[in-house]
């Protein structure tokens, strides 16, 4: 049977950016987190939390950075650990660790995601469907794992790591569609400090919180030892980060198929609320659960409204504003002239499809199956950087590119504010 | 079906201390406390910790105190919470609580434990049975209820905090065995607090969590709209806390009922480690699953062994002594002169016997169903006030008893180091 030292022997012998694409991911998911947390702390909600968690300790600085990381579900995200990585280790990262490298830091996050993404592959679905936010609770051993990576920590050590990381899991679905979802991104980031810091103590702890009775993967999966065996020669083949979303739209993921139809024939057809008489989307049985509201009565509500998204689209409004997502109360309801139809062969799926009447009679329909920041349609460098820009001066976006390639950590850390 | 905002403007309607036996009881638990975190503390352990979690905000003076409460697991003790109430609820309230009546200290307590042992009513044995240190994840929703007792807020403030505690929940069975069991009960004892502090801020948060999809209700028992109606109709008929225990020994309470046994053969014959040639202890089947250690390798394994525990008793070492359960490695396992055999009738799981051989050939044996400390065999105020006085002079002792006389939550206060 596997031991949880084996796990940490083989995470730490990694150097996974020595493949250049893995690294230009790392890259790129490091200034999509920079972009992130930058947003999310010129929100109303991230001030009102630091006005009260006002301690200066590194747990709650990563609280804040991590709360704040989530706070417009603009983070990274990846399909295995069925949640957003980014937003947590690096939050845990950045309020830590003063004396590494970027090199170093990209390394871990890599790493990092890809034990929790792992462990997502065995105790998926199970865990989140049972009620889990899988992104905290898988989210902080992946974030616990790449701060004992940065530590230089031997096996043993991470093993006991990762064990407290473990039994600090928690995070419970029943809070989605409030700002504790935000929350418990950044308790996750504060539950990986709080593992480094209990294994600088000389307390006992468990070195083998993943493979015993009644761990996680006992719960939700099973201690079998020839699927486990498998499981773990699969580690890094490939890297799970070659699976991670970088999100260009304020809104749930799960709309992003859809609105990228609708955009594609946008661009060839003039369709507006005025002219569009009515307008389907489908979506496979049960993959729009995350859509969960047909009536928003507020922006961060409309986030999680197909109809409220593609009326917003239908307005000319860019999928990329914020501005119709916020907390706010609406004021209108968007047109009940849209309406979702359900498809059962398997493409359906992994695609949506839009298609809408026109005044004139016309039929007009597109299909997506790879979303723009999706992995097979990834964004380019540039389009980070866009959403950079929403923050950063082009001289500032210009020192981050330098300070990433003088692999100077101590000039990438201005650029986040703690 | 119920909603948290009933379970909470119950609570915030009840004063239970008026009854004067409740009274007594909470009286007593807050005395308890005083001597349990007072003896924690001058542990290694503890010292070990403050070094590392040097923070002074709230959250982190709760951590460290619900941590030394726990450390050498003499604080108080519930069967239907299944776990230990009084080091989570009195942390949590010392950590934050300035301008409050002891009172309104001992309400919130009583308060805090009834809803803790009342969901452990419907999630118990499930919870733990799945991996859960339900102390720490029943305890921290008591904690909170308390805390947000103390600040009168209105059920629907209440109910928010308790989604916040129940969000929060963590710590796995896995981690018995070593430090982090009692780390886990200050990691709720924060909890609660940033339960409160979450609940300062302007930031939404479910307001029922008890009773949705996916609650801990949902996954460990049954959202039963007709169960549910009865279960909380039975709220404070009789209060939980009076199947409150308080422990006296300083090692598991599996073990309590042997020792007791075995102290009634010693008070009436001379039975010692050198002339006992065989000794049997009884259990019914099961009840002796705390108690996993036969060789224990350390004094901390040995508080969980009861072949080393009545091998101290033997020794005429008094059970009171914390000297054979340190931290420390053992010179010598306990000798294999004692054995556990296992009963089936009922009365099994409610007792334990200690049967003896003399090397005179004479037989002897005792039954022990309700050991000191237990409900139905209570500690006298004078016994909690002999397990203060390990740690504070007669003064200080008689300026408690005074203290709490005139209500004096200022006064009471000052003999927890906080």
């Amino acid at each position: 049977m596997l031991k949880t030292t084996d796990i940490a022997a083989w995470a730490l012998s990694q150097k996974p950016t020595v493949n250049k694409n893995i690294y230009k991911l790392a890259k790129m998911a490091l200034l999509d987190y920079i972009a992130v947390v930058s947003l999310g702390q010129k929100e109303a909600a991230y001030h009102s939390l630091k006005q009260t968690f006002t301690s200066s300790d590194d747990g709650t600085k990563a609280l804040k950075l991590g709360f704040a990381a989530h706070l417009l579900d603009l983070d990274d995200m990846q399909d295995d650990l069925r949640g957003h990585p980014g937003a947590v280790i690096f939050s845990s990262i950045f309020a830590l660790n003063d004396s590494v490298t970027i090199d170093e830091v990209l390394d871990a996050y890599v790493i990092g995601l890809e034990i929790a993404a792992r462990l997502g592959d065995l105790v998926n679905p199970n865990l989140y469907e049972t009620g889990h936010h899988a992104s905290s609770h898988l989210g902080q051993i992946g974030a616990a794992v790449a701060l004992s990576y940065l530590r230089h920590d031997n096996e043993v050590m991470m093993a006991k790591v990762i064990g407290l990381a473990i039994t600090e899991a928690q995070g419970s679905l029943f809070q989605f569609g409030s700002d504790v979802k935000s929350f418990h991104i950044g308790l996750s980031a504060r539950a990986a400090i709080d593992a480094i810091k209990f294994t600088q103590t000389d307390l006992t702890g468990q070195l083998n919180g993943l493979f015993v009775e009644k761990s996680i993967i006992d719960q939700y999966h099973a201690l079998d030892t020839i699927a486990l065996d498998q499981w773990f020669q699969a580690f890094g083949r490939p890297w799970k980060i070659e699976k991670l979303w970088f999100k260009q739209y304020p809104f749930c993921s799960a709309a992003y198929r859809a609105v990228d139809a609708l955009l594609i024939i946008k661009k060839n057809h003039h369709a507006t609320r005025e002219n569009v008489t009515a307008l389907t989307v489908s979506f496979g049985i049960g993959r729009d659960a995350a859509l969960r509201y047909k009536q928003p009565k507020t922006g961060i509500e409309g986030r999680f409204s197909i109809e409220y998204i593609l009326w917003q689209v239908l307005g000319d409004i860019s999928p990329l504003s914020r501005n119709p997502y916020q907390v706010e109360l609406l004021s209108q309801s968007p047109s009940n002239l849209i309406t979702r139809v359900y498809e059962t062969q398997e493409a359906a799926n992994l695609s949506s499809e839009v298609s809408l009447t026109l005044t004139n009679g016309q039929q007009l329909s597109a299909r997506i199956f790879d979303p723009v920041g999706s992995p097979k349609n990834p964004l380019a460098l540039t389009q980070i950087l866009e959403k950079i820009a929403l923050s950063f001066s082009k001289t500032q976006v210009q020192q981050m590119i330098e300070a990433i390639e003088q692999n100077n950590w101590h000039a990438i850390k201005q650029f986040v504010v703690i």
